[in-house]
């Protein structure tokens, strides 16, 4: 993710319009390893010790991309520090420590010090153009959503044990790494006003030890995880349903998450293996030329496509990061709220947590409290 | 229906090597409408009065495509007779009536008299094909099924109210329509010894009104379903889970019957709505060739195709009829037992109850009873 | 091809509104075998004489099937005997024999003779779908079709000699079997008015000799050909081009019979592989949500779809040859030329004939007469 | 050109292990233009000297992005001045000035000092992958090639003139500009050995005239180019024939590059709108499960993609970009000779020269020169 983030900060200003950005220094936890990684990543300086970076006054902002029990000590602090704060998702690994970071987000925010919570997936052109289409109603009511997230690193029997794969390091297994991104989409293309209802959910390991550097150990999280749950306000009429499901063991998938929404007038689907395309079904075409639209979202009208390159021209999954870094600096310079809020960290979060206690209760239904507003 | 099976009936003898067969009597229920369908349809006479025409002795096979709630009746009656019976999915509405007609079908299997449930996609070349696959092992152990199956015709609001949308002459919507087919799809592929083990499920209605007569009129069955099914036995390892998702108000999808099996070694995708194609992924492929291969199922190797025409040049969906009579005059003339039996109608159905049920209780599982084997 | 026609005869009846039609005599070579075709086919009688059938009284329509150099003399013969006549493609193996039907043609109709040709491709849903959106100007002006017809069965060197194979019996390779049904779609999707004004052509053999019962033999037709044809009238503006290229030996590619048409509105593109779509892009569609839709051709508004199955229950390819009956029983119903006719395959045959010329001369572009119009 | 270079300039070093490169200078002909450009893109110092900038000493490489006119004089005077030399495609806008280059090229490597023309496509992981495959035999003998190019710019009639669109400019209009791509790739896929014999060709432009600022002026270049080309040698048996097809009015295309290559053994299928992905047949898989394999090429084991993102990430067009300049440090830091060579670019440009030759002669083949080997 560091990488990631990293060439995220590298780009941007030759892209896209916004203040000049100096990458100042890059933290770590081992001396020698971010001392290399800040030369070849392009950072001036390299510390093990984010406490005193964090109390430098040539220091705006601070990308968090630590592991998640890290998240909630970081961000306080450098909020309090006076410092804008991004945070790679999930916000938190517990739903205390994102309250307590809401609240300092919130509090930061009275004096003009903005936070976000890095779902970047938001930031992919076709994603964006989905949001767009439905806010501008082209899909009518929306009435199901269908949204997986399907990859197969761990669908090896034989791939080793790590701390990704244990309960008390991850939290959770596909539920949190990848359930919650497609969580966040839910909200992200139903737009404000819409809300998670209720959730019911199962969880499942399919290989429970895998080989540890001393013989087999336990896996203790799930291998793949099913929800449905229910929808509310926004776009959705008379009550709406999303189905999810997510698994690291869908031999064959890679990075596929696929989201289907099915409305009263239209219908979209999106696969991040294809990130480029937006497939649009418009029943206010003619009934004999009505099918599904392949979009390729690479031209000037479509969202972040027109500062790259002419149409055609395909951009990579690392320009979610790059366009999640150009909405931030934007959101700092002009004084608003860069969205999503670690509020909505919180609220992807709050439905992880009622699918897994749903899980736990042989699936029944669990409501979602009438506050956790999307 | 009856347009379906005639034309199976019509051609089955022009394409493969069966005992001969004649059209002998259509029955329905309106004298001036059936007599017209039989002249069109190709059939020697016509009745209104199926005992009648189950009493002839010139009549060997019984083929019954009439509303679910007469199937029992006529099916044990014509068992009785000594007809060889098919009859059209759902086996029955009701699992008690299902249970006679099991009863029924064994009974006259000792006197050598055939039965059969019409689940015809069975016999789409591509499915059958996948069968083979899994039981050939070139999956390894199944570990999720993902199995949708989607339609528009009621995504439009204003579409008329009609006998299928009351609970009282259609039983169910979505789940015992199209969800049906799903469910015997993944006991299919599966194969011998599988078995769903317990069921989680959610039902909605998006419109509940629809326009009658004389005004709206209540819709009481749903527009949509969802389930999550744990399977055991057969090729599925330590356990494995189906998800279920079915809709007739999925705008832009018509007949997509979506199946996607994942395994330890190897995975299928299938799509109806292109339903010569099997897409296979086959991790016993070298790493830098490994990907989806798209099979055109109509090579002289594949399951019925060598009948039709050259490679290459596709089939539609009715001959998934065409092939169900195949295999039903060839397992009558061989006196083996056809596939699937009225007890695998009835485990469809038992499964479509427990989903049901589990619905009506906030979605929490409800375990099938251990004698539920596929 | 027997098979596919005797296919199409035995169900028009069932599927359209068309006049009854008793499947008389079939004719063949081999006594024992046609005998045996007849009864599987559904055939009332056989006979080995084709002079006798055609003098027959009660038979009213002639369906040529048999190889191309048989042909005109059956066609001039059964059209002289006052017979409506149905011939396979290609209409003759030379030019010569194609005018002389289309001079016996013109006198049949005189008298009120039918008579047509076999490019069954016509009445495949989605092409006759794409005719009429050029027709209704959806495209513009057209200035660029790409149409490829690709096959494998010649992939493998080993395969076996055959007449097909050789110049003498067959013609040509895969230009006249092949590149007549590309050459003849870009007549019919361009529509009345447009013609073919000059042809550059380009043939080659990659297996040069072959297997045949006594030690290999030289093959001395085309694997693959090669054209670009100049495009005048119809919705062609200034001038527009057709790409052809046909292979036999192109390895995967099964029945792949593909055209792009490229105009100044809009654009087509279609694979025979999936017959069942048709791809549109729109330019009058809004910037941001233009792209290509996948039309699936099964509604009830879609050519021949609406009198099949529900939406979305796909066609195979055997029925552009019961569509191809339909529209042949109509037009001799009402009374009407049907299409395409005998000068519509003499077109086509002019067109090849100049790519044969032109591959002969290096390429060098020849003129078509300007009389050949479509 | 320039964007996308500096892109790749800017993070090559992050991604790869190459020597460790300043962004010097960054020359332009408008001194305020080229200011702002050097900051937003990340260069320190601007210049609007070229010959200024060569003759320093603290610059190493030069890379040519100036239209193609100039590409002659700046190439041979860098390359005089000891500077390696990278020029973007097309070489040069005339034989002459190539070939010149070339000698130049070729004096200056027996200093060490390196020369590269931009084909960036051959650094698509996918093409990449694709040219290993067919090296390693798994395409067997390549008998057909089919490469085409469309884009859709041009297809409104309306948009305006331009230098691109004036012979004297440009040199030519789709042939030179994205034919040069095609058969550049035809030259990489088929590897050392492999070279084209013969050309035939036709251009076509559809909009003659376009507004000018005082009102419309005549097109001179083409809107699009077709070819077949002899290819021998290399992996090609006794003859194989490639056909390319470019436009740039082909209307729904926005960066269509396709490539489909048939072989004895194996096919093989590429497009750029979606450049993550190959498709291969491989007539060695078992005869039920052939079919075509979509590879997604982000795997470790694939060119270029194991430096980047985990498998299933896929990449943006600007990579092929980034991806040539590692290649070029790689080369330069080794000491060996960079390919594609200004030989490369120079055999590419004879190639268009032939097609040329030959559409002014209505189409007759042209035999390139024996030593015209790739």
């Amino acid at each position: 993710m560091g990488k990631a983030h990293s060439h995220a900060w590298r780009n941007v200003g030759a892209i896209f319009d916004v203040p000049a950005v100096e990458r100042r220094v890059l933290v770590g936890r081992n001396e020698q390893q971010v001392a290399a990684a800040a030369g070849r990543l392009g950072w001036q300086e390299h510390s093990t010790d984010w406490r005193a970076v964090i109390a430098r006054d040539d220091i705006d902002i601070v990308d968090i991309c630590a592991p998640g029990a890290l998240h909630a000590e970081i961000a306080v602090a450098a909020l309090a520090a006076g410092k804008h704060v991004l945070v790679e998702k999930p916000l938190s690994n517990s739903l205390d420590e994102a309250e307590a970071m809401v609240a300092a987000a919130s509090a930061a925010a009275e004096r003009g010090i903005r936070s976000m919570v890095g779902f970047n997936y938001r930031r992919v052109p076709a994603l964006a153009l989905a949001r767009q289409l439905i806010a501008d109603g082209r899909l009518g009511e929306v009435r199901q959503v269908r949204a997986s997230y399907l990859q197969d690193w761990l669908a090896d029997a034989d791939a080793p044990m790590s701390w990704r794969l244990r309960a008390e390091t991850a939290g959770s297994g596909a539920l949190g790494d990848i359930a919650s991104h497609a969580i966040d989409q839910i909200h992200f293309l139903l737009g404000e006003g819409a809300s998670v209802s209720d959730a019911s959910g199962r969880l499942h390991t399919f290989v429970d030890s895998r080989p540890g550097p001393s013989g087999d150990e336990p896996v203790t999280v799930d291998d793949a995880a099913w929800a449905t749950l229910g929808l509310t306000g926004g776009p959705v009429g008379a009550g709406a349903i999303a189905s999810v499901e997510v698994s690291r063991v869908a031999l064959g998938a890679k990075n596929a998450l696929r989201i289907e929404v099915y409305g009263s007038r239209g219908s979209l689907t999106f696969d991040l293996e294809r990130l480029n395309e937006l497939n649009l079904f418009d029943a206010g075409d003619s009934a004999e030329t009505q099918g599904w639209r392949r979009i390729l979202v690479t031209e000037p009208e479509h969202p972040y496509a027109g500062s790259w390159w002419p149409a055609g021209h395909v951009l990579g999954w690392e320009h979610s990061h790059t366009h999640q870094i150009r909405d931030f600096l934007v959101a700092i310079a002009e004084g608003s709220a860069p969205s999503p809020s670690f509020a909505d960290g919180l609220t992807v979060q709050r439905v992880l947590a009622a699918v897994e206690q749903s899980a736990a209760a042989r699936g029944v239904r669990v409501d979602l409290a009438a506050s956790t507003t999307i």
